[in-house]
This record gives C-alpha cells, structure tokens and sequence, in this order.
C-alpha cells in the first residue's frame, strides 16, 4: 500500500492513543484487558478485536484460555458486537467484545430459529469449515501451504475456544440451554467461513423461509437466499455480507442451515468496522460496501 | 504414461473382451447394465465403477437416475463390493457393484456402532466433504479452477444419488430403519473426501474406540487413528487407505466419526481391484500397496 | 449482486445501447467490429475489450485470428487504450482498443527502456506467467480445477495471440523493429499475471532505476518498486495497479524486469474504466481506488 | 504410515550407522561435511542430498554458503551425482553430492545442446519456477498458505544458491566458460519444477529434436515429448521422471527448451536412490517405478 494508502503505521504510542476517538485491539487475547481501562476512563471508545470481553463469566473465560482475567468488572460493561443482535445496546457501548469468526457464522444462521422458538435448543450441531487465514499470520509449521493445501481435516472436537462464546450467545437468542455440537474444519483455502448447521424443527408445517426473509428483511449485511440455493464462500470474499441458506429434509425431519461470511470482513474487521459506524451515528454500512470478489 | 507402462488402450470391442477373465466398467450411469449379461454369460466376471447394481430395488434406481433399469433381475445376483463389510459375498461374486465415494467413506465409519447396536439409528448426520474430482472431468463450467478455488459450498442438500445407496446400506448393517441425513459439500483441493460424522451414543459408558480397534483390527486398508487425533484426507492421497477418528462429545452427549479416504482409490478404483483380487482368490493387497503421498 | 448492486442487466438491445454515451464491447473476437460502426455514427463512444482493434495491419489480423476484418478502415480510427503510453490520443478517441492482458504486463516494464534505447531492442525474451482467469468462464476441460491445479506448464511458444500486439507496440515505442521471444505459462491460481523479462543493457553503468522512476512518477497506477525488491500478483490483486521492479545481473549483463497486474483489473476491465475516464474528461482513478486484497 | 511401513525410524546414532552400507544426509548444509570422513573410512558410502560437496570450489562453497568448508580434500572424491550426465563415475564412487532441484531440470535441458556445441553458451537463460515444497518444512511465515496461495512472484535474482552449481556442471559440459542468468519463482503448488530455458542455436538448421532424442533413448528417467507439446509439472508429479520438450521460435531465432521434474523425488530423495542403485549395481529404476499421479 506503499505509495497509496494515506493510513499511517506507527508504533503503538499511548500518548498517540490518547488522542484518538476509538482504538481497536487486534491483538493476542490476555493483551486488550489490561489496557482497556485507561481508554475507557477518558471517554475514548473501544473496540477489542480479540477474546477479552466475549465471554460474561470471568471464570469461563480463565478456564478456556488458560490465564487469570484482570479486568471482570468490566465484563458487564463490555458489550458482545453482533449488530444483527443487539443494535441498540451497540450504538450506546463504549467498550465493544467483537465476534469471533466462526460464531458471527453460527449465530446468524441461528438468530431466526431460537428466538421464534421453531427448533429444540436441545441438539444443535454445527459442522463448520474456515479457509487458513484464521489461523492467522504467525509461522505455523501446520499453516505452510504445503501442510494445509490439497487436504482437508476436522480439528478441535474436544474443545475449540468459540465453542463458549457460541454456547453463551446461543443460550441468550433461545432464554434456554442449548445443546450444541461444534466441529471446525480446515479448508484448503485463503478466506471464507461456511457453516453447515443441522436442527430438529418442532413444527414441520412452519414456513422457516420466511422467518428467515422477515427476520433479517431490514439488514444491509444479512442476505438470505432463495429456496434450493446454496451460499458459497467467494460469493462473499472480501465483503462484509453474510448469505445464508435454509432446507428441510423432509425424510429425516432435519432442518439444514448454510451460513457464509468472509472471515476477515464480516468475521473481524469488517464487522469491527460495522461496530464502530453504529457507535458514533454513522451509516452503517460507512466503508464497507465493497462486494463479494468473484472469481 | 506413453513409453513407460506396458498398458494396451483400444477402444472397446466386444471380441477383446471376451477374451478377458473380468471386465471392469467406468461407463456413466445406464451404460453398463446393457451389456452385463453378456459377459456373465461366457463366465467372465463383471466390476461395475458406475451406479447401476448398487440399489437392490428397480424402481428406487429408477427414481434417483431418471430412467428405466433394464436388467432388474441381475440386481439380485450383485454383490455391493465392501470388502471390509461382505468379503464372503464378493469372493463369490460374479458381478460386483463397486461403492460411491460418499458411501464408501460412510459405511466405514458407521459399521462398528450399527453392527454392534451402540447408537440411535434414527438420528445420523453425515457432513461429508469431497474434492473436485468426485466430478468426474467433463467439461463444465461450475468445475473450473476459477469457480471452485478459493471457495467453499455445501450442495444436494435436496437429493444427492449417493443418499439413496449409503441408506440402504446402513439399513442392511443395522438390521431395522436409518434416519440419514446426508449433506456432500465441495472442497478446492483434486483428491479426498472426509466424513464428520453425528450420532446418539446409546450408552455413553461404552469404550467406542475399543469397538472400532476390534472391527478393524485384521483390515489391512483400515485403519483407527489413536483418540484425540484427526485424520486429514492428505495422509491417504493416492492410496487404498481409510483412516478413521473417534471422538465423544461429552456436554452434547454426540459421539463425532470422522472417515477420509481418497474418492479415486479406496472410493474407486482401488477399492474395485481389491474387488477383483478378492474374486481371484489372489492377495487382497495385491497392487494396492502405496501409502499416502505427502506432501 | 442480487439485491446490493443497483446495475440492471439486459439483454444487448440496440435500441437501448443507442441511449448510452458509451459502450463497451466484451465479446469473442470478430463480434465487435461489425456493430461498431454504428455507434461510432451516433457518437456513441466504444471500448472493445476484445482483440478487434488491437492490430494495425488488417491482413496481419487475419493471420492470427484466421477470420477476414470486415473494418479495415476503422483500424486507422481506433487507439490502442494504454493510459500511460498514449494518454492524449485516448483522450480524443471514439474507438479504444482495450490491450490485452499480457501485453500489458509487458509493454508497462519496457517502455522506459525502449523509448530511451538502453537496450538493444533484438533480443527480448518475455517469459509470463498466467491465472487460470486469463482463460475466460466458458466450460473447457483443459481449466478445471482438477487439470490445473497442482500443476504449471509453458503453452503457445509456436505463436499465441497476443504476440503480435506486442510486438507492434514494442516497436511504435522503439521506433525500430524488436526481436521478441514471448512464452506464456499457466499458473494453478485465479487471478494475476507475472511477466519475467530479459533484455540486454547498451550500457551498463546507466542507472536503470532511475529511468523507472522517472518515467512513472506522474503515474497512479504504476509503481516502481525499491531495489532488491520483488513484485508478487497479490500485492495488486483485484486493483488496476501494476508493479514492476528491475534488476541487473552482473555476472551475465542482463538486465530482468519483473512486472505484476491482475488480469482482470489492469489487464482488462480496470483500464477499461481507466480509458473511459480519459475519454469523458473525468479524474482517471475514478471508480478505481480499490488497492490490492491480501491476503 | 504407521502400521503399514516396516521402517524404523530412531534418532542419529553412530553405532546404529556405523552398520550400514550407506548413509543418506538430508541435513542443513554445513552439517554433513563434518560426519562424512567417518563414514567413508570405514567403507560406507555416503548420499549427501544436502549442499556440502556439490561445488568443486571450496573458497567459492564458502562464498555462497556464509562458512568455512571444513572437508576441503573431499571434494575431489565426491562425485555430482546426476545419473543422466555421469553414471560411470557414480558407479566407482563412495561420495555422492546429491544434485539441487533446480540444477537437476536445468542441466538435462541442457546436456544433448551443449555437449554437442549446438548454442551460443554465453548467453544462457533459465527461467524456473518451482512449487512451495522446495523450501522445506520449516516454520516460516513466507511459505504458509495464506501468503503463497493466488500468487506468483519471482526471487533471488541476485544470487540463489543453485547459480554457482548450475554454473559449474554447464561448463563441464560446454568445455568452456558459461554466461547464465537464473531466475527462480515460486509457484502456488506443492510439488514441481518447470524451467523454461531460452538459447540461441548456432545452426538454425540442425534437427534439435533429434540430438534430444538421441541423447536420452537409452534413459529410462527422461523422457523427450513430441514436437508441439508442452510438459506439465503434474505429469511427473510423485515420480523420478524428466520430461523435456524443445521449440525454436523462428522470428526470433531462439531454442526455448522445457524441462519439468518433481523437485521432491527426481529432483532429491528420487534421484539419490538412483545413484545408490547404481553405486551398488542394483537395476536402477529399483523402487523408482512409480509413475506420474494425475490428476
């Protein structure tokens, strides 16, 4: 971006920091909760990219990342950054926990079905495949193309650290536990999230089509797509769109839910940035109406 | 291959093939139950790589491949070739119905839990993943690397030609009904397909890994990864292997299989030698001997 | 881009294009050049993207593209639509011949060597290296995935179309003719276009980089970049820019050039729009400011 | 490979080693010039698939390779162990220094033109390009698949360590001094090298073709394609097979030879059991029969 971008790259500076409206965390979880505190104290608005403040219970949240957590009070302030989920409380937070990448997927494939109470809470699976860039930059032997390319394998059956933050948020939409199943999946590929979500529907008779279409018939990011149609993830590469899909399977009484996002938009920064837009009265989609890159 | 294998290619002529011992056909879906009879007439065994002996029942092939069976009275003399699951039937086959990918990658997974009655049959979800040479290599546009790489999509959630196959299978090893819901999605890779499997333990105290060890153990081509492992298609590319995870999940109760085989030897063509070495009394390895190619 | 896009789609209608201020041509070879006219006779601007116009010499077309040119009298009217070569002459045009994608790649990295003769212009070897892209979305066995991933091969070194167009404005820039050795290459990916140039320095104490710099300092869309440095296609994926860095290899007196577009950008619609700015007096980068998507 | 391979893996131990017939180091350079003398002395013939013994030079080693060479004398014992170029030598010698990838592809392009003093051997162009498995399997952020993938790009133009041995073994060869310039690329792949190598013929007139076809007949690892078609890396991919196909491009009167190989079997593990069979005068395609895996 040399040359192009007017963005400048510095050192992370407080005294430059402090001058600043909203800082982003995009940084190792256990980083953002110990620096958080001196922002918010001077009306500066955050928004932690990472893990800090996406889980509402501090001991959880030590147990599934192996560390103690510093900041608990602020977990009750801090405020979980889905904007399909919870707009109103996102335009007055001052601290943002944004999503992770496999739960924005999860949740908005989920969002119609729990709070309208059409499945059992009780069996949720969600069998869900992300392309490499979430594992994000580091050297990685696992993460060489030569490791990851024309091959593709499950991963984290026995515990994934969305699986909490999917659980929380999921037991929020459906005022219930949930019984959930998730298994990640690596793709073969740079960008993309689809999760493939499978549910019993309590009334077979119900039009989830149109739950779905009514559900989301106000959101500039949330598309669902006609009926037999499938989402891929290119539809949606480089964008901040999330396509989803839904089918019933007559002969198993099962409900099918296909869910796509780019993992690096509407997954991280996109959304961050969609978080931001609604916290200081901007248009929403302010920044990110680029479109899906095909091919 | 031109210099270096010794293999003859003609184009098919009946007069040739009647000289042969076994006639093995890649024929699309039709092609192959026209001329059978022929063959089993002048004793010369028959392996089928295409659809057409893999459903008992006429009128359900009928239904699924849109158009008449012409040889219904043959279904009955057709072994579905499973080595690991009838090698009895198949030593003294005559006319073999090689498996589909899909089913191949399924049934492996699921003999140990239906043969031994260890989980709900009402209740399986197979998420299978496959790479883009289970499409065959027809010129067509949703095939090309520019539609396919880079992405990620689920597909004949409605009705995939292998649903029909892996149910009637399973209802053979389970002795009563299935509930399958079968979702095959599309992978950016060549070669592989995985199988994350779901189903209801019946009794969550059973050692299932002991289970599967005990039903594989004198496989040569199968083989169970150690618990807490994941197999990735990568380690059985270009070899007759399937490698099977098990994994229970305890706060959903849901015990998770995951199965990768590579669709083009052990989904196909290396399973239909393994056929024929069975037929001919010959050593069930025998020219199947290649590991995994990795990288 | 159902739904997001405000584009409306339709089938060519002449009554239609008639009412627009300019229209663009996407079409096979031979296609444009029989309608061109009479838009040209309603000054109706048109860009064909297609090869119609790119070669001077009629019979010369005819050779490569094994059809009659029913316009030879058009070839006069057309400019070959290269912003940073003939900018002015685009800015008066009717009819712009949109350059092709590897002739872009290359004409970018010799022009400041040729129009200032520090090489000897009989001995240039362009070796390039493709996306799958480049090859357009008709169904075609030879692109599938399965066919061109995992795999890289040279193609076309007894002559491929786009030869001659570099060729002749090689020449136009050298002002006398140019000995070229051109071979494409097919590269297991989607998008970008890698041109790898060998040329032989007059003098090898001149400052190559310099020239560079100089020559496209002004430019928005070419960037040199620093000594020692590389250009890889992803650093201008989905963007109209082009990279270029040079190099000079003492120990044989060769001068490489290595330049970097997306050849769906730069390479085809990108200066497409480019040209079109420039034909309608509006900011060249209009609708162009998207800088490369990485990863 | 657990379970079906009998070999035994155990960590570097001389006693263990000091039993053997031969030693194959795949080692960092710098390593396996120090154990070597051990070895040799006790009648064990050594393999180094490393670069400690390929250049002849000691201070030019060192040069190139940022250490002093500490095994200077060795070098005249160790033999360069490409089959295709000296198989006498190989036959008779205890000390193989194992060829590089790239030099492999390039130095069978090269052998029928100038043994024969068909090119002008001053001006000498190797274009290569090679898949990510080339660098290893180090953790490095440079060759995940996140910043390989969708992209190409050159490197090392100003010096990759396979220049100085390219360059070496060309002039034995040629008899005379060599002007080559070597630019190497990476390609989005795993496995493969093509290299396309541009010479001027000195008699337009000489029947290439034939000096290739005549040089190799008797080769059972190289193989020379018709005239008119182009080899691809996947052809050859898992096997020890060579593949060359040469052009002359009269307009620009240039010989555009292109030489593809696995850079992991023909172009390392594969080429150095070719040497072993030779030096103990087993066949020498033993366990070097397997072909080409397509797709």
């Amino acid at each position: 971006m040399a040359g192009i971008s007017e963005l400048i790259y510095s050192l992370p500076d407080d005294q430059i920091l402090f001058e600043c409206n909203i800082v982003f965390f995009a940084t190792p979880h256990g980083v953002a909760m110990n620096s958080v505190k001196s922002f918010l104290e001077k009306d500066i608005k955050v928004i932690d990219l990472g893990a800090d403040f996406r889980i509402n219970d501090s001991d959880l949240w030590s147990q599934w990342y192996n560390m103690e957590h510093s900041q608990g009070a602020l977990l009750k302030e801090a405020v979980y950054g889905q904007p399909e989920v919870r707009r109103d409380e996102i335009k007055d937070a001052c601290l943002i926990a944004n999503p992770g990448c496999y739960p924005t997927a999860v949740l908005l494939a989920l969002k119609p079905l729990l709070e309208n109470h059409l499945i059992d809470p009780s069996n949720i699976i969600a069998d869900c495949k992300s392309g490499a860039s979430g594992a994000g930059r580091i050297a990685n032997q696992a993460m060489l193309l030569c490791e990851v390319s024309e091959s593709f394998k499950a991963y984290g059956v026995s515990g994934h650290r969305h699986f909490p933050e999917i659980k929380q948020e999921l037991e929020l939409m459906a005022g219930e536990p949930v019984g959930l199943t998730f298994v990640p999946h690596l793709v073969p590929m740079i960008r993309g999230i689809e999760a493939t979500i499978y549910v019993d529907l309590l009334d077979s008779s119900v039009d989830v089509q149109a739950y779905f279409e009514n559900a989301y018939k106000n959101e500039e990011f949330v598309k669902i797509l006609p009926k037999g149609t499938y989402p891929e993830t290119r539809s949606v590469k480089s964008s901040n769109y999330c396509q989803i899909a839904v089918q019933y399977v007559e002969h198993s009484n099962k409900l099918v839910i296909m869910s796509v996002i780019d993992n690096l938009v509407k997954g991280a920064a996109g959304q961050a940035i969609q978080n931001m837009n609604l916290m200081f009265g901007l248009k929403e989609q302010e920044g990110l109406s680029q479109i899906g890159l095909m091919p």
